[in-house]
């Protein structure tokens, strides 16, 4: 079935008030599916679908819209229609659409909610953006290390509706302090006579509630968790992280990362990563990319200051120029490759800091072999165009911008890791602006001594 | 317990013969611990370490080792030691270690592992690297539909031990046809006399054998699921993969795009994304980077053919260079921008094929705002370094370049899409070097046009 069946069938339902066949048809697809075709229909038309398919369901699917779709969708969703369907969301999830509500918006709804939903809001809701706490569910199933394991597994049993997952479950004492964690699979295996402490993995890998998402999803992943717990300043159990939610925030990361090596660094207004390359406002992306822009622009300006600086040099030599943009641009490429290098690296784990000196070693070696082989190819093109003294000026500039826009690439993101900075902001655009600064220094500097007697001849 | 601590301990253990405290100890770690710690040992310490923990043990920490750590280990290792580890590990990871074993040594050691592994790997190896086949494992749990929830239950509970996920059960016919899903959380809340079929969720989201792993990933993410069943040709089931070998397939994906748009486009030599930075090699570094520098010197080319062929106009106007790498720079800068958000955008699908004119559209206006405001604030130096007609050709041309600059950087990843390409190709360096060309191009038109009358008298 494709997409417009789907919207032809669900549209003429919804027309001749055939609510049973909407609910049916609309059950018989994967939530995900729902979830994405749902955006297509008239505002109106989302609000009754999900009104027809109950609050659980509808719960469900708004979960998977985009946080775009969300919040617009909420705004146009009656008071207790959105209570109803945020008390059958997440916790994390819920707690998300109602801190991108304005803010008495979010009073009234969180007034029309139930007691227990209320509380949970309040209490998720205090975590700052960005941290364990902001992210964390608090639907997952706890025991307490004296139970048997068939009256846990009772107890997983009545409790599984309601909770993210059941896959790991927490062991904890009187004061909600993490003792240990059990799987589910070691629970369904075990002898329903033992005790819970028996089986359970003590201490078990966790993070804090302040601790950076970023953090959270490198432990998850470094371990192969499905969930990963999280405990306050206390030492108690106050939530968990899933697997997917974890997913989630790789990807924005990603995308930041990306942007940031992109020349697009400034984090005002966030929101980019995640919403639709379509519905970027003008605005937005205006504002997201002109502070670089403008930064760069201010760099760029000792280039020139440099040039000038060569003034007679260029007037003697005007073939000097034909070579300017290939110099500066090859010290570039090769710095903004070794930063790429560097910045996946240092994000993956697969470079430390303390490898620096050593890669520092390679780094030269390898990016003289590189200017060798471009200086080469670059100065049969330097004699057939302006004579063998300009073809040897512009080879060993390459060697050398190529050796100084590498170092320098490879350098910069560990600078700005040691500063705590974000190694990406070493972006292609910035190297780039650093090796031209260099590059024309370099350049003229060795066309002044190579070419001294042109230039005084000239003079 | 420090690195350090656990070291010393574990050493001195061995120096002493002491293999039954080693055990403990070793036991005593997390497995990704003792696998991080492993590579500090002398090569000969590693494997009687691996030999005193049991094979069992032993493979689930090599499982946990680099695949470049991997393939030295079991290169120092005596055949029956390798065979009995591969027969207890995974049977994705093992596959993948197999494939890297010379071939003479690879035979040998099959020879020693049992019949069913033996069967497996020739299996599991027949897919080509890169797709779903390739990173799927045979390790899950089957049903039949008319089983008692009871029964499969007890049929759960036998196989969990060798089993990579038990959370995620697949229901087949007789010809191991793929008819439902069930979920561990289902199997357990059903009533134990209810038959499989009627819990189970029917037709699930599955992939086939030849996808790419990527597509693999972005269904797995898409449905949120824990594993993600795979079906060969015949439409049987041939094997699952689960959520944390995706995570790994994702990174490796993401690091190669950062690569690519980092202008180390090439994939020759693979693995340069799934090994530790301090260990790739001279020849790899070189080789990986290498293509696109002289493919991007050459392209630089034509920006010197362009400045010879205004050869007059700078010569008159010697000035007119200084701005140059501003110029030129500034256009490359905006297109690296524009790429970036749009390569970024398709890789996460944020932005579709068919949303290029409407996007194209929005960057025309917004990188004409871009240009305008560098334009602005470069024309105040302009005036200040080389007078206002200088300065009208500086601003006249920041607003062209980066609007050119832009456009280039917006389109050429939906070009490339369109001809199955990878949009990441369109690296920062590439933008660069094109905007450079069309930068030149564009300066010293608008300057012989604007400044005709000054070029005229110093002719």
């Amino acid at each position: 079935m494709n997409k417009a069946t789907i919207f032809t069938t669900i549209s003429k339902y919804l027309a001749e008030n055939r609510d049973q066949e909407t609910r049916e048809f609309c059950d018989s697809l994967h939530p995900m599916d729902l979830a994405a075709y749902l955006p297509s229909f008239p505002r109106k038309e989302q609000l009754r679908i999900l009104e027809i398919i109950g609050s659980e369901i509808a719960a469900d699917i708004v979960c998977r819209l985009d946080h775009d779709e969300q919040s617009q969708l909420s705004k146009a969703m009656p008071d207790r229609q959105l209570a109803e369907i945020m008390n059958h969301m997440p916790s994390d999830d819920r707690v998300d659409l109602f801190k991108r509500l304005p803010e008495d918006r979010g009073e009234t709804v969180l007034g029309l909610m139930a007691k227990v939903e209320r509380e949970d809001i309040r209490k998720l809701g205090s975590y700052a953006e960005g941290t364990a706490g902001a992210i964390m569910t608090s639907e997952y199933v706890t025991l307490t290390p004296d139970m048997t394991v068939q009256q846990a597994l009772e107890k997983v049993r009545l409790e599984a509706p309601d909770k993210e997952t059941i896959y790991t479950i927490y062991v904890i004492d009187a004061q909600r302090r993490l003792l240990g964690a059990v799987s589910l699979r070691n629970l369904i295996t075990a002898k329903p006579a033992m005790h819970v402490h028996e089986i359970m993995q003590e201490k078990p890998v966790h993070v804090h509630a302040g601790e950076d998402q970023e953090e959270v999803a490198r432990k998850l992943n470094k371990y192969d968790l499905l969930a990963i717990p999280v405990i306050n300043g206390n030492e108690a159990l106050a939530g968990i992280v899933t697997f997917d939610d974890v997913h989630d925030v790789m990807v924005e990361e990603t995308t930041e990362d990306f942007h940031k090596m992109g020349g697009l660094g400034h984090k005002a207004p966030p929101g980019l990563a995640s919403i639709n390359m379509r519905d970027a406002s003008f605005w937005m992306m205006f504002s997201k990319r002109i502070p670089w822009l403008l930064i760069l622009v201010f760099m760029n300006i000792f280039s020139g200051a440099g040039i000038a600086y060569f003034e007679d040099t260029i007037e003697a030599v005007i073939a000097l120029v034909f070579f300017l943009p290939l110099l500066i641009d090859s010290g570039g490429n090769a710095g903004s490759q070794a930063a790429t290098l560097m910045v996946r690296a240092l994000a993956t784990g697969k470079a430390k800091l303390s490898d620096w000196f050593h890669l520092l070693g390679r780094e030269v070696l390898v990016s003289a072999a590189l200017g060798l082989s471009m200086g080469l190819a670059v100065s049969m093109i330097g004699i057939f165009r302006a004579g063998p003294e300009v073809a040897v000026v512009v080879a060993m500039t390459m060697v050398c911008t190529v050796l100084f826009g590498s170092v320098v690439g490879m350098s910069l993101p560990f600078i700005l890791s040691k500063l705590r900075m974000d190694p990406a902001t070493a972006s292609a655009p910035l190297i780039t602006s650093i090796a031209d600064i260099g590059g024309v220094l370099i350049y003229f500097s060795i066309a002044t001594f190579v070419l001294r007697d042109m230039i005084a001849a000239a003079g």
